[in-house]
């Protein structure tokens, strides 16, 4: 009945003294929560290919405005305006496959992203870095180094954002070649590429071909990078985020189409409509994805929240960003394309609203069908600051939530009528056989959790969960252990780094 | 396609400065999650009746025997130990309804259990009491009104447990009748009675009586309170609770079935024995009460949960905690009854891990389709105090769940391709005609949660989640407003409570 012998695995790593649960990819064996009739899905399926056919997308790139004409759409050249047929959409759409593997250096941090997998990826992006003892400061390269070790020692972050943190110490035009070095010798897991533009786009698949001693078409058969290609909503894609697409799917890599739908904002105040947005330009995306790589691996990415209708201010783990998630999660499925959600949150520091907005957004992510979790660990401030004390808390909700994943085994030791029979009524079972043969790995151990009683808790200081998280990533940080490479890859990377940074310097010149 | 006109709801209630959605009961419109194959389920169920036929469970009471005996049971004088034939257990669960409507003084207050209603109760019965100005401090009839206060300013807070903090500082043998007075005139919600023995129970039908202007047979047909009958688990039902239980029975009043299976100790250390133990008690439980009573209200208990294997300590809103919680709504479903749960943390602060942990509870009890919530609102340190702060917390928190239950609208209006069409790519929707007809009801407004910036936040005295709850708590006590009551009937209950002291006091002579 049960797949796995549930319960049952080391739950410590033997290298750390923080108790974390061992690297595995979840699958989420419940069905997910359906928030839309079948009517109500088509109903916002349909509207969605009316707004593509009657209002269409704007392509702020010629070269992707070639690329639509050719491949049969109706394309404005003095707007940039490109309009799809119905029919076109769904033959393209058809193409894309429904479970994609990437593989980085490490084959046994080889991610699955579709079916009933769940991986979470780190907090991306932020100009911000935080933590309790050293305050809010610029993103830098120092600290986005320490994210990655933490990353690298947090078992249940499968995968690397695109840039934990932004390093704003370095030139903004090669910082990527610095980050990619970073993350491809720092740590040894599948990373978020940058994707403004090709040539970023490029020099991210040269250096996981180096990494991966493979050449660019073993790198196409087999992908390594996973990148995000934010529409600019409503209804713009913008000249870097085509290029970028484009050159991912031209090197076969996963692109992870996500529009920027904050209901009242970039897309309508109401929960039906921002659907119709969201899907239309998910669709128009993921369309011209399969329009220069036919079968190219694509998800469908979802970041449906609300502003603040107050002050315009975004606002992430509210119902509303939930119930747009689960929604999300039906038009995916409906076109047989993995999933892409968030782990997100509003508050301005690791409290209590930091953990019931992120779990706001994990449990809709998890019942939404969600095969990827963006900002799953780290993300604060409305993505605004990566925090250390944040990644702490999301890996023990995320460890919390695996587990909640894990099937219930049920077979007749476990139902334990033995041990019922032993112990007499009013009695317990702290020394029953059943107990003594199981206790050690029967419940799931927090890492930052604390269970002892008041007295004891105050008595050792009387510590908030944001004061432990603090002592967690210290500790991490402290025994974190640099994943071997072969210094010869090291070597050629440095050396494509180099001389990138010379080309661009000449470029610039 | 949609139940209610969603997000048109006016959302501040006039009198108060606090923003709070109106008082009502949720509908859970999902489909609950199934942990438990078919397969796994009749397993269980097997089992427990393998458990209740060849185990059996005590009852330390002669006149719960004797009732025992006479239904049919084998009843084992010596011991206490009664064991139930399958046949006997099915024809009596056959005998419970299905939902339950409980009426208090107020009608607009009144609940319902059962179906897809989910109820929140406030926390109840812990010996402490804490908020972060005055610290923690043994539960007082002071601060027991306070709670009350905050319950009853709490729209979202449906019932009052039992005992939102006990008042430590008055008589053990009568205190009940004070915290009934209290309830029943500072508040006008639903309150859960003692159980401790017949005596409190008949008090507190009688006084429940008088409020309503009711007789004891109206109050029967139409009942006014839930009681909660734990089991001493395992395999115990202690002589006061079994008095209780028939005392509650014999009056018509709801009867929660509680077994106390905490994983380890209470219960062996499988989810699948603890369930089977689970299951066992609340049918013995629910046996009795239609035995006392055919047909009388009862709902089916769960508080399976895990103790932490080093230190034996309790621990609750874990991911065992949320399984067995999915698991045992199956199992209430499969007798048609309906299902309680509770919101649980073991964090001795108000922190994240209170949230957390509250969530994952939250998230279990509306996924296993509870029709109730124990200590919904104000349960900390593994329910041993009773805090201010949580109480605002749970509240935010229950807000947001109710508001994810909702239904999504979508109807050509509510679709809005007009907006899409208005606003062109790269635009905004701020200034549309839709978002201008809706933005002011269009999404949830918290209570709690802070979305301003950092910059705006900072300068406003950077406060965590827990220190802005102080002063919401404080703002929602000042603006409390007692509800109106009929003078003749606080006389009346005054005089009870007067002449059952004296005799209390007589028989304690």
């Amino acid at each position: 009945m049960a797949r796995a012998n549930r319960r049952n695995t080391p739950r410590r790593s033997r290298e750390r003294s923080i108790e974390q649960l061992p690297w595995r990819l979840p699958t989420n064996p419940y069905r997910p929560i359906e928030v839309l009739s079948a009517d109500q899905l088509e109903s916002i399926h349909d509207a969605s290919l009316r707004v593509l056919e009657q209002l269409g997308i704007e392509f702020m790139s010629p070269e992707a405005l070639d690329v639509l004409a050719r491949a049969g759409a109706e394309v404005d050249r003095a707007s940039g305006v490109v309009r799809f047929d119905r029919g076109l959409i769904a033959e393209l759409i058809d193409k894309a496959p429904g479970q994609v593997t990437v593989t980085p250096r490490n084959p046994a941090r080889q991610l699955i992203l579709g079916g009933d997998r769940v991986v979470f990826t780190s907090v991306g992006g932020p100009p911000n870095v935080h933590d309790a003892e050293r305050g809010r400061r610029p993103g830098n390269i120092k600290d986005y180094g320490d994210l990655l070790r933490l990353i690298q020692s947090l078992e249940v972050v499968h995968c690397i954002g695109n840039q934990p943190v932004a390093p704003t110490d370095l030139p903004a035009e090669s910082r990527h070649l610095d980050c990619y070095l970073a993350n491809l010798t720092l740590t040894d897991r599948v990373f978020l590429s940058t994707s403004i533009g090709a040539e970023r786009v490029r020099d991210a698949v040269e250096m996981a071909a180096i990494a991966r001693g493979a050449s660019l078409e073993q790198l196409a058969e087999r992908p390594a990078l996973i990148s995000n290609i934010n529409i600019n909503s409503p209804r713009r894609v913008d000249g870097a985020m085509a290029a970028g697409l484009m050159a991912l799917a031209r090197y076969g890599q996963v692109v992870v189409v996500t529009p920027f739908t904050l209901m009242g904002a970039m897309a309508p105040v109401t929960l039906a409509a921002a659907l119709v947005q969201q899907n239309a330009e998910a669709l128009a995306g993921i369309a011209l994805v399969q329009m220069v790589r036919p079968g190219n691996p694509v998800i469908y990415g979802a970041f449906t929240s609300n502003v603040d209708m107050r002050s315009g201010a975004p606002a992430f783990g509210t119902p509303e960003n939930t119930l747009a998630t689960l929604a999300g999660g039906q038009l995916a499925r409906r076109y047989g394309l993995p999933y892409r959600s968030s782990n997100a949150s509003a508050s301005n520091v690791v409290d209590a609203q930091a953990a019931y907005e992120s779990q706001m957004s994990i449990w809709g992510a998890v019942l939404g069908g969600a095969n990827v979790v963006y900002h799953a660990a780290g993300w604060m401030e409305g993505g605004l600051t990566a925090s250390f004390e944040k990644f702490v808390l999301d890996a023990e909700m995320l460890q919390m939530m695996s587990e909640v994943l894990r099937p219930i085994v049920v077979d007749e030791a476990s139902l334990g009528l033995d041990a019922i029979r032993e112990v007499q009524p009013g009695g317990h079972f702290f020394g029953a056989a059943h107990t003594l043969e199981r206790y050690q790995t029967a419940f799931y151990q927090p890492m930052l959790s604390d269970w002892r009683n008041y007295e004891t808790w105050a008595e050792d200081g009387a510590r908030s969960a944001t004061e432990r998280a603090t002592a967690i990533w210290k500790d991490l940080l402290r025994s974190y252990q640099q994943p071997p490479l072969d210094p010869g890859i090291v070597e050629a990377l440095e050396a494509y780094v180099r001389r990138r940074k010379e080309e661009i310097a000449r470029q610039a010149a």
